[in-house]
C-alpha cells in the first residue's frame, strides 16, 4: 500500500483539500494527513520533508494560500515528486496562490494544479504511483470511465428534461 | 530505458522545450519528441495519446501557447501523467497559456509548470519515473546537488568580486 | 429549419447556457442540446465534431468554464463556424474561461462572446444563419428593435420615477 | 464573389490587419479596406455601418486597439455578423482592447478572436460566408488541411534535425 | 442654472449612477438623466450628443459597464468634456469596464473616475462648471469641507470608542 | 489667455507629458511646465496646489506612474479640476500607475486618461477651459476636425496603396 | 514604552486595521489611532507626519483602500519607517490598494504587507522596535512560537477527527 | 557599525540589488551579501536565518524571482525584520514576484517594497535602523534632502530648456 502524504499550512484548508485524501484512499493509497506551515512551523516542515523518501513516502500534495510556499518549500527538500494545490484565499481570487505555486524556479519543480483542485491533485498522485503499482493505473482508467458515465448519464437526463 | 513523449503544438516552440529533454536524456530517459496540434492535427494528438501507454510511454510532456489545450487534451484520452508547460507567446504575457493549461476541471489533472518552464517540467518527468526507476531519484538527486554546489559557487565567487 | 448545436461541457452550464437555445428557438432554428466533455468525453466531442456538418448542423455553441477548451477542440475537428461562451467558475472571475476560449492559434478561430454571453452567442448564431436563412437576418432585426424599445421604454419609466 | 469588409481604426493597424485580407482573398471573397475610427469618425462608421447590408457586405471584420469600440459600433448599427480583431497597443497587452471587444452586452455580439488574430478573424468570416457559398466551407476545410499538413511536415523536419 | 446631462447604457445602473446627479442637483445643477445605450439605442445616442452642445448641456456624464462604450461614444460626438463611469457588472470586478472607458486613442478624451464612483463624477462635473459658475467651485470647497469636517469627527468618534 | 499647469513627478517623463503641453499651447492657454513630486517635494506639492487658483490655474494635469499619487495628492489641496496621467513605469506595464490615479475615493475626484494619454489630458482640459473661453470649444472642434481629415485621408491612400 | 501610530483613511477601515493594535497593545507599545485621510484631511496628514518624530512615534502604520494614498503620503514627509495595508475595497478585490501601496518610487520606500494584513503590519511594527526595545524581539519570538504550537495542536486535532 | 544582510536567490539578481548595498554602505552599514536560494540551497537558507540574529544581523533584504520564496522562508525562521524586494523575471512582468513577497499569512510579515524596488529596500532598512542608530536617520532625512533638491534643480532645468 503506497504511502501518500497530504499536506496543508492551515487546518481550515482542510475541507478544500479532502477530495484529494478520499481519491487516493478510494484507490488503495494510504494517505496521512498533516498541518504543517512553511511560515509558522518551518522546522517541522523541514524535518517532513528531508525524511519524507525516507520515511517511505512516494508522493506529497501540498496545499497553501496566499504567497503559498509550502509546496516549493517541501520540493526544494526532497526529491520525491510533489504536487501544489493553490488555496483560495479570501483576496485577489487564488490568483496569489496560482502564481506562488506554479512558477517555481528552474531546479525544482512543483507539479500544480488548478486553484482549489484537491480531486485532480489526488488524481495525479495516482497517475504518478501508478508507474510502480499499476492497480492505480486501472483506477484511474476506472474513474475516468465513471466521469464519462456521469456525463453521459446527464446528457441523457438534459435531453429528457428540456425534451429536445 | 524507460520511454518519454515530449510532444509540442508548433515547431517554433521546440528552443522553449529543448531543456526538458536535455534533462531527460541526461538522466538515461529515451525521449520522443513530435510536433503534433490539438487544434491543427487533433486526430494525430487523439492517436498518439490514445495510443501512449500502449505504446510504452510512462510520462508525456505537452508544450503549448496562447489557448494552449495540448496538455489538456492528451490528458483527457490517457491515463498516464500529463506534465504541461505553458508557453509564452506575443500577448498577455504568457497569462493565457498558464490559465489555459493550469486550470483543468476536476477528472483530469495535468501537472502544470512555470511559463516557459522546461527544465522543470524534465526535472518532473523525472521524479514521477523515480517511482519505478530508481536510478531517476539519484539523478535527480544528485542534479539538486549540483545546483546547490552551483549557488554555493556563486555565493563565493560574489563575495570575491565585491570583496564584502 | 437550419440545425443549431448546442453543447457543454457540465450540465451545471445549462442555465448559463439557456438563453442562447431560447433565442435561437425563438427565431425558429432547430437546436439540439448536448452534454459532451473535452476532458470527460472526448471521443463523444471527437464523435460529434466530426459528423456535425454531416449531420447537418451549421453552426455550433459551445460552453466551458476553466481551462475551456471544449470549443477549441470542437473548432480543430469541424469546418463549421464555432462560437465559444467562456462560464465563469468559482476562481479568477471567469478569465481563465475567457482566455482558454479566445486566444486559439491561427488556424482554428473560435467565435468568442462575453463571459457568460450565452445570449449574444444565440444572436451571433442567428447572424451567421441568415446568410442563408434570410428571416433570421429579419428576426434579429427584430430582436435589436425590441432591445431599442425596452431602452426607450426604461427611459420614459425613468424619466418618471425620478420626476426630472 | 461576396463582399466582405474589413475596417480598422487607424491605418498603422493594416500590417496587423493584412492577414484577414489575404485569406479572404485567397478563398475567393471580394475584400473592402477600410480606415474609418469608431472615434474619430463616427460619423462615417455609421453611415457605413447602417447601409453595410444594403452595400451587398455579408460579414464585416474590425480591428481596433485600447478602448477597442470599432467593432461594437458597427454591431450596433447592423444586423451582419461582426468579427472583432483587438489590435495590440503599447500598453497592458492588449488586455484593454480585448476586453473592449469581447465584453459586448447582452444583444449585440462581436465574434471576437484572439489578440492580433487576424487570419483567424479572416477564417471566421470565411466559415461564415460558407453557409451560403459551399465553396468557402472547402476552402477552409483545405486551408485547415494544409495547416495540417506543415504541422506534419515539421513534426518530420524536426525528427530529422534532432535525431530522435 | 447650468445643464448636466447624465446618462447610464441601462436602467439598472442607475443605483450606481444616482449619487452623481444627487451632489450635482445640491450644488444647483439642472440635471437631466437618460437610459441610452451605445449598443442598443445608437441613433438616440447619436442625436443626444450631437445634439447636446446645441441643447445646452455644458458636461455630460456617461455610465456603463463591461465593454463600455458609451462615453467613448458619446465623446466621438461633441466637443462637450464628457466624464464617464465605468460600472461593475457581473464579471471581472469592473476591471471591463474601467479598461474600456479610460483606455481611449488619442483624440477623444473620456475623464474617467473610478470603478462605480458616482460620487466623484458629479464632483468633477461640478469642478468642470465652476470654471464659468464660480458657485460651483465654492461649492466643491465646501463639499470638501465637510468631508474634512466628517472625517475628523469619525477621528474624534473612534478615539472615544477605543479610549486611546 | 487662461492658465494650465502641467506637473509631473520626474524630469524623465517630460517626453511622455509633452503633447498635453503642445495641444495647449496650440490652442492658445497659458501653460507652466513643473516638476515637483508628491513624495520627493511634497511640500512644494502642497504649496503648488493650495496657491493654485490664487494663482490663476483653472486646470491642473499631473502625471506621474508606479504607485501615482500625484493627481490625487494634487486634487486633495485644490478644488480646481484635475486630469490625471498614469505614465507606464518600467514594470507591471502601467497598470500600478492607471489604478493608483483612477481609483480616487469619493469625495477627491482626479479626470483620468489612458496610460502615457498625455494628448488626451491636453485635449480634456481644453473641454474644460471651453466652459469659459468658448474659443476653446472651438479649437477642440478643429482638433476633431482635423483628426477626421486625417483619417480620412489615411482612408484613401490605403485604398490606393492596396489597389482595393 | 514606545509609541506607535496606526492611522487609516476611513473609520470604517478600523476593523480590518485593529488585528494591528491588538498586537502591538499585547506587546507592550503605546498605540495611537488616527482617523486621517490623504484626500480628505490632507492638512492634518501633513501636520501628522511632519511632527511623528517630534512627537515620540517610532513607527507608524497607515491602512487605505483603493487609490490608497496614505501611507506613501505619510512616508514623503518622514523620515520614520511606515509600514503600509492596503484594505480591499468593493472592486478589483484589492490589486488596486496593493499596486498603490507597494509600487513606491525610489526614495521614499513604504513597507508593504499583504492586502488586509493588518496582524503582520502590527508584527513588523514591532520586529522594527526590537531593534531599540529588545522586549520586543521576544515578544515577537514568543508570538511566532504561539503560532507554532497552534498548528502543531491542529495538526494533532486534526488527525484525531479524520483518524488518520 | 550595524550589520545588514542582503541575500538574493540568483547571482543574476545582484545587479538588481545592488542599489540596496550601496545606500546602506554610504550610511555607513556594514553589508554581507550572500547568495543563497530558498529552493536550490534551503539548508544554507535555514542556516543562515536561524543564526542571523545571534551573528549579529539587524535587518535583512531578501530579493528573489518568480514564485519568491526567499523572503518569506528566512522570515519564517529568524524574529528579525526582513525587507522583500520582488525581482522581475522574464514572464508576467513581476506580478509573481510581487504576490509571491507580499501576500505573507498572518504571523510571518515580509516588508515588501516595489518589483526591483532595492534602492527603497536600503533606504527603508535604514529607517528600521534608525531606531538604534540615530545616524540613520539622519541620513535617511538627508537623503531625502538631496533627492528633494534633485526634484528642485530638475524642475529648473526643464524651466530652462523649454523656455516657460
Amino acid at each position: 500500500m503506497p504511502k501518500v502524504a497530504v499536506i496543508m499550512g492551515s487546518k481550515n484548508d482542510y475541507e478544500v483539500v479532502k477530495p484529494a485524501c478520499d481519491v487516493l484512499r478510494k484507490f488503495g493509497a494510504d494517505v496521512t494527513v498533516r498541518v504543517i506551515s512553511a511560515h509558522r512551523t518551518p522546522r517541522e516542515v523541514a524535518d517532513f520533508a528531508e525524511n519524507a523518501a525516507g520515511n517511505g513516502y512516494e508522493v506529497i500534495i501540498a496545499a497553501a494560500g496566499k504567497a503559498a510556499h509550502l509546496a516549493g518549500v517541501v520540493a526544494s527538500l526532497t526529491p520525491l515528486p510533489v504536487v501544489g494545490i493553490p488555496v483560495k484565499s479570501s483576496t485577489l481570487d487564488g490568483l496569489d496562490s496560482l502564481l506562488s505555486t506554479v512558477q517555481m524556479p528552474s531546479g525544482v519543480p512543483v507539479a500544480c494544479v488548478a486553484v482549489n483542485g484537491a480531486e485532480n491533485a489526488g488524481l495525479l498522485a495516482a497517475q504518478i504511483l501508478s508507474l510502480k503499482y499499476p492497480k492505480f493505473l486501472d483506477a484511474v482508467s476506472d474513474y475516468k470511465r465513471s466521469l464519462a458515465e456521469k456525463i453521459r448519464a446527464d446528457d441523457a437526463k438534459l435531453q429528457e428534461e428540456i425534451g429536445s
